[in-house]
């Protein structure tokens, strides 16, 4: 059959994975596709020594590989939004498929894009633009079609979850793990988009929208990071048998969708909660199927090169079918469930209140507690710390909305004995 | 575009669950095929009465189904070999796609079926023929296709599983949690297909021949079950930090490809030591994507019936592809490849050996061991328990070659001082 060519660009961390690991597995890779796939036409600004470009056609402007004649799938893995989208418009334009690693474009312009590719008849696959190696995406939108998905929960950034790890492992405190982290690679010398969850905002946009059939919105996800999570936060979750962990969460209700990426207090006894380093796992409660999980290496050179070159072998695959896998998994949009806004979601909660320890307060906070309609499942008050004249008092929620959590914190916060912010950190089951 | 007709044939646990999916999910799955995928013409002996089936041609005769000219797609859901055979090869010689969940059929006869498929230019999906509802084929397929996989364990029988839990969980002993299992409904009255680990090895034999791109081999398995587990191994295990699992391995050497089922002691730190219950997991090492694991029920009417409506839909969206994804994952079979002889494996050892609490005992042991070349990582030695004159003495091994643990065990049983069999439990580190 006629070879699949593959015009490469971006010679970075996952450009070097991707044509390492085409060239080492070559043999096995074409045995599995059914015809030859190869990489014919490179795009980088730069020589990466690294790379063994020997029979390859090599452009400094990343443009020549959308636009040669030659190319049947264009693999975009430059990054950020410009000019990696101009570059997948330019590809799409002369009639390639695509293949990307790159979830900030998807999720912010994904819903223009893959409407550009089905007007062409192309396809945008990204397998590798979330949680790297782990082939989420092919589950979702393709294993687990026969499903009315219940709800999602992934820890889908690698950093932030080797932050809390070592917080909770080591008893190291967040500035100190995130130093390290910095200086092992794991996180960007800015790293706003790690711990601050936009990158995992991205990601999270993408699987609820192949969940629910819904567009991508990724302005419509709540997002919240790990920066505030302190040691004693850590040590009394552990105490009452959970783990803090940094949680994209996409669920359906009759209400609408919930879209919310922030520090989240779960079971110890989970199997999600055991996920540890810098791995990623996503939990998946489908009607049918029940709970499936689906755990891996989340990013690096080879793990991504690894959803990347599965991509490529599925468009090589699936050249000629009538029909194929939606780019979102359905067909159409569903236009009738709305994104809920954060205040009216329904979870549980952990709040940490430090308290003088004074007569009446205990009773002040139950009555706020109570007025507000908030049912506590626990109730933990600790002795004061040395050195300290307050209490530390910690609440277990059930299932509450938001907004009356918030008012409640309010009110608390407004007190006489309570002179610093409660700590509210949500708490989930994931039971089903 | 033209709806998609499947006949389905058989309406027991699986059917019955497909059927109802179908039915309640049927929306949403069209929107996902990205064309109407609707059941037509049903085959069953008798009728089920929890089954609605409204507008739907019923036969008795399942061949009918096999024959109908408006039928696309048969499902066949009957299990067992013959008639399911016949049934498979007649909807082929018609022309049909064919979807089963049947794992003793594809094991031992899928190299013939594939074939006739293969000529006939039609496909037999089995996504539900291993672990139920997680998409472990497809994973394997697609999503790893850039892979050299490494090796690959699972625990893919949830009876099985179930026993070992309570048993570690409860202080159970296996016959007493075999027979709720059966008294539950999860293990069947004749339980060797589970407990023997048939079942399991029809399964690992489909993981095996995807991975490394083999032939089907049932006959080349080694197979060992878990009905000579006992509490004490449980307990032993426990203390020294591992825990006792049924699990299907297959691992590629130089030397050639391991296929084995038994009961294994694992790291109790490791996530798929934490797969409790009936749950099923395999765990898969690629060279470039590291380990990736996959999780959820193995089992049961609508797990299964949703593998089984993933596998509908994927003929449906790949309807007039010129090429596809071959059935066991590549296009051909690599011939240099040969199944290792069990006597030829290397790995660990967990030795409890019953010994006369005499002097000298321990020293001719470690003579054998050392003259078989086992090194040894650690022994405990236990006191005696009541009412005992001997005691447990329990060695741990590095990884060793099988014939030579056999020789030596032999030696051991024929000391004067040894009076009841050695136990032995393979240990694997599934780190990579």
């Amino acid at each position: 059959m006629k070879p699949v060519n593959v015009g490469l660009c971006g010679l970075g961390t996952v450009g070097r994975g991707t044509l390492s690991v085409m060239q080492r597995n070559m043999q096995d890779i074409n045995r599995r596709s059914g015809r030859p796939v190869r990489i014919t036409h490179v795009g980088a600004r730069r020589d990466n020594p690294s790379c063994d470009l020997t029979g390859i056609k090599v452009s400094r402007d990343i443009f020549e590989v959308a636009r040669d004649p030659e190319v049947d799938v264009v693999v975009e893995l430059i990054g950020g939004y410009e000019p990696a989208k101009q570059l997948v418009l330019e590809a799409i334009a002369h009639g390639k498929h695509v293949v990307t690693a790159n979830k900030a474009l998807i999720a912010v312009h994904g819903n223009e894009l893959f409407r550009a590719a089905e007007e062409k008849g192309v396809k945008i696959a990204y397998e590798a633009s979330v949680a790297g190696g782990i082939p989420i995406i092919k589950a979702l939108r393709e294993g687990l079609v026969a499903n009315d998905i219940q709800w999602l929960a992934g820890i889908i950034n690698g950093t932030g979850n080797f932050i809390l790890t070592e917080m909770k492992e080591k008893g190291r405190s967040f500035d100190d793990v995130l130093a390290e982290a910095q200086a092992l690679g794991y996180a960007e010398a800015d790293p706003t988009f790690d711990v601050e969850g936009i990158d995992a905002a991205h990601k999270l946009t993408i699987l609820a929208s192949i969940a629910f059939g819904i567009p991508l919105q990724f302005d419509r996800v709540y997002t919240e990071g790990i920066s505030k999570i302190t040691q004693a936060d850590v040590q009394f979750a552990e105490e009452l048998g959970y783990r803090i962990k940094h949680l994209g969460l996409a669920r359906k209700s009759r209400q609408g969708v919930e879209l919310r990426v922030h520090p989240t207090l779960i079971p110890e006894k989970r199997l999600i909660a055991n996920v540890n380093g810098v791995l990623n796992a996503v939990l998946v409660e489908g009607d049918a199927v029940g709970p499936t999980m689906y755990y891996g290496r989340g990013a690096g050179s080879e793990p991504t090169a690894s959803a990347v070159i599965a991509d490529i072998v599925d468009v090589a695959r699936s050249i000629g079918a009538d029909n194929g896998v939606p780019h979102l998994g359905f067909s159409d949009f569903s236009t009738n469930i709305d994104v809920l806004d954060m205040g009216e979601v329904e979870t549980c909660y952990y709040l940490r209140i430090s308290a003088q320890d004074k007569i009446g307060v205990m009773a002040n906070i139950a009555q706020i507690v109570s007025r507000h309609n908030i049912n506590i499942e626990a109730i933990i008050q600790k002795e004061p710390r040395d050195n300290e004249d307050t209490v530390p008092l910690i609440l277990l929620t059930h299932k509450v909305i938001e907004k009356n959590v918030v008012a409640a914190i309010q009110e608390i916060e407004g007190l006489a004995e309570v002179t610093v912010p409660v700590t509210r950190i949500r708490m989930e089951r994931l039971d089903g």
